[in-house]
């Protein structure tokens, strides 16, 4: 799973840098272990916010945190902060020695959008798989020109359809590898 | 769908009222909202919380903040902010005329838990029905005496079940309202 600050679109559909979310780095962390995903990777090409990120993971493994609540650096030492796509393709290659399959995930519904029962039966087949997730209003579209699929939209029926993407990775993550209902 | 701050137990299983977390509110508003859920209350006994939640929903509701994202106010406005789970309870009887039946939530295995399957048939009936999902450490037990069951813990498979309360929500109602994978 990859968390996405660049490039990602703002409510006026510029591509912006969006800032980190300390409670997503938690929230996504502690998703990634309870499902054992292998990995999750923090994308942001700015150099203050990986800073801001790598100290948020070192008070919890390293200082008085890991001590008060171990169980959050066995959540956060998932995560992996890089700067762009390419690196975290390259990362993924050089642990897995092949390309990943890529999926993006997008909250407005697409024609041709690959349901998550597929999606479970891909996730089956050996093969590293990596999930976009896009911050702020959203994966940037150039972005979508360079993956696999996009992932079906958790809930296109009704005329509201504006999850947090905390809440949006945990659904996506748990029709995908969870036990189901 | 009701989110408790009290009573609640802290890491050493001792009853506290937790404070509230601003992105919680967010969450289960957009969670609800996007899902269709007649409201969501916000449980806590504390007067200076039960104001920071209700400033928030104003600044959102009322102010620029309205103009500047009008699917925030869209959500929070599902959100109750209330002093305890008999309130909540009082409230659903009057709105449907009947006692709601009540369900927790615990990341602990429970012996006779509801399996989801089972849940969503009884959604499927008429009838008002009461998610608890607790903050800090979760529900206190002593709130445990005093409801319908407990539904199926998410993710017992692994040695870590350890999600986030947004998480939390967002998988168990997903898997009782969402059209599922």
């Amino acid at each position: 799973m990859a968390l996405v600050h660049y490039p990602v679109v703002n409510r006026n559909s510029e591509v912006i840098a969006s800032a980190i979310t300390n409670l997503d780095l938690h929230d996504l962390a502690r998703l990634s272990r309870t499902y054992n995903m292998p990995g999750c990777y923090i994308v942001t090409p700015l150099k203050d916010q990986q800073s801001l990120a790598k100290r948020l993971i070192a008070h919890w493994c390293d200082g008085v945190g890991k001590e008060l609540h171990p169980t959050r650096c066995e959540a956060l030492r998932c995560l992996r902060v890089v700067d762009d796509i390419a690196q975290v393709r390259q990362d993924i290659r050089r642990e897995w020695g092949e390309e990943p399959i890529v999926w993006a995930t997008t909250a407005s519904r697409q024609a041709a959008a690959l349901p998550y029962r597929e999606a479970r039966r891909q996730l089956s087949e050996s093969g590293p798989k990596l999930i976009l997730l896009g911050t702020a209003w959203g994966l940037a579209p150039s972005l979508l020109q360079s993956i696999d699929a996009v992932l079906e939209t958790i809930r296109w029926e009704g005329p509201y359809n504006h999850l947090s993407v905390r809440c949006a990775a945990a659904i996506l993550v748990d029709r995908l590898l969870g036990s189901g209902p």
